[in-house]
């Protein structure tokens, strides 16, 4: 089977001319590819051309009128572009016309129609957004949830350990990942009654390798391949991270505008503080995975340049390929039928 | 009336040379203050050496036998070290002999001791932490809770910011600080239940400027005076913070050993970023507050300087002066006859 990707090629900060030509590239690379780039029909075929009849056969063009803004309300772009490029594509997924939909575009309206249109696993509560983020290890640590909810329950935290382990596994190919549950490190106090709860539930999981408690700077130091935590820690999470490396700029700028010495010295530093922040970014997830639906759905930056699209475009075929969202349900009803052993 | 403070000085990473030096710089300079120094006699009136008549006459030492360990766990300081120089001196703020003390010791021992010696004020359920990080207006973002409290009720946030008001107005002359409520930016979710309590709580009370929700990148914009959250939440933005810090200076180290001119910007950059992750470091909180307790106790950073701990004992002159436990109480009750008004 061919992976068939939706692209919605109307949103992000640039606009259909970056999608498009991370489709073209990809598909001349990769021939077992079907794209479907979804948007204004007469806009995609302007900037596409005239390509070689070989791609055109793997090409299709799905026509949407409308397009949702970056800084748009989710709830307004959910109840009011029924036919924008993002809701066509999620769409397309949901009628099993393409088997994975990738988008740079606003996140909350990309969570928000995901989760309306196709809805959650079984067994799956709510959805999360997992992303991967660099660690002094030099490889990444992956997070979740980073917003997508925040009244949590410990068995909510589990489905996260269970969602992240199959995640890191079948597409990072990460053997026997370890998971990690974000937790405070004063011995008076262990946490609050759901990570305690969260913890047993994670122990005595079998298809979890569970690491124990973590604290914020673990992430950094690349303790445990995966960090479960709610999505109102997860949130607060990324966005000190994302602040304190704007102020680590703003204070090596404010001094190194000394001199002549220390401004060449901020050429060097700078872009290094910059490409960091890129990664930590909370705006610019790039290949983050809205995890526990009924179907994949996959968000590049905002900001994406051509090859970060194609990464992300290369993560949908890897969840495809692996079928990430069966996997979670087979590894979640381990889990049910391990209880009912137990009971 | 004279302040007496109480030092710890047997605790921190340097030992009591430097809390003397401390001790005996500003009493030299500050003519109305008078110190107890405690911990081992022989030790402290070794290096104490022979100052003027002048300063011994404001100087005293207060004999305690143990010391409290930097990694020591805060149960076992709290059940095990009755007689550490932290102990007898947060004792001797509790039996009126000293009005304030300071210590440089285990962050989480020190709270363990104090709430348990000293106890919390009325209309207060739990002490919190509060300390000021560095922001882009180049002023200071206070934020409370830093993990003395996880399990919080909307009603605890309102008491933080009570406490975080007070301290501000009182010792830092922020005239009607405003404060902020740590919440996650997106419209899909606005906060969980506790805080979309706090808030109104905060918003209802006329002795709080409330400024409304702020996310975690906006505590080093400096968007608001105050940012009130719970411990839980509060620690791992602390440790997050951090662990960023960290993970910068990992990457530039790397990025600059490339050639002799990455190297010598190196040189300039990374004790930029060393000052800022010292402001950062939630072991080296200078100067931070422990609230809502019946005595002022300040916790001075484990590593130090003489100037750094002169910082702290003038932070706890400060709340002497202005009397900030009695201050929180009498804000408690203004809140608390404002309820009964309305009901």
């Amino acid at each position: 089977m061919i992976p068939r990707i939706a692209l919605d090629a109307m949103s992000g900060d640039h606009g259909p001319a970056i999608v498009i030509s991370a489709a073209l590239d990809i598909l001349s690379r990769q021939k077992d590819l079907h794209l479907i780039l979804v948007g204004d029909t007469a806009v995609i075929k302007r900037i596409l051309g005239s390509p070689s009849a070989k791609i055109m056969q793997r090409l299709s063009i799905q026509h949407a009128t409308q397009c949702v803004e970056m800084d748009e309300l989710p709830s307004r772009a959910l109840r009011g572009k029924k036919d924008s490029s993002m809701r066509v594509a999620i769409d397309l997924v949901k009628q099993n016309k393409a088997d994975a939909c990738v988008s740079a575009g606003n996140t909350g309206a990309l969570m928000a129609i995901a989760r309306h249109v196709l809805k959650t696993l079984s067994g799956i509560d709510r959805p999360a957004i997992i992303t991967a983020l660099p660690n002094m290890q030099d490889t990444h640590t992956h997070v979740l949830d980073l917003g997508a909810n925040i009244d949590v329950t410990a068995e909510h935290l589990l489905q996260f350990g269970i969602m992240g382990t199959v995640l890191t596994q079948a597409v990072h190919n990460i053997s026997n990942p370890s998971i990690g549950l974000l937790n405070i490190g004063q011995e008076e106090i262990k946490g609050n009654e759901r990570v305690k709860q969260a913890a047993k539930l994670l122990e005595a999981s079998a298809v979890i390798n569970y690491y124990g408690f973590v604290e914020g700077d673990d992430i950094f130091k690349g303790t445990v391949d995966v960090v479960v935590c709610d999505g109102f820690v997860g949130n607060v999470f990324i966005k000190t991270a994302e602040g304190v490396a704007q102020m680590i700029s703003y204070s090596i700028n404010k001094h190194f505008n000394q001199n002549l010495f220390t401004r060449l010295s901020a050429l060097i530093s700078l872009p290094v503080i910059k490409n960091l922040r890129q990664e930590i970014d909370p705006r610019q997830y790039n290949g983050a995975s809205l995890l526990g639906l009924r179907g994949i759905v996959i968000k590049s930056h905002g900001a994406a340049d051509v090859l970060s699209f194609i990464c992300a475009i290369k993560e949908a075929i890897i969840e495809v390929q692996q079928n990430v969202p069966s996997q979670i349900s087979q590894q979640l009803d381990t889990l049910l039928s391990q209880k009912r052993d137990v009971e």
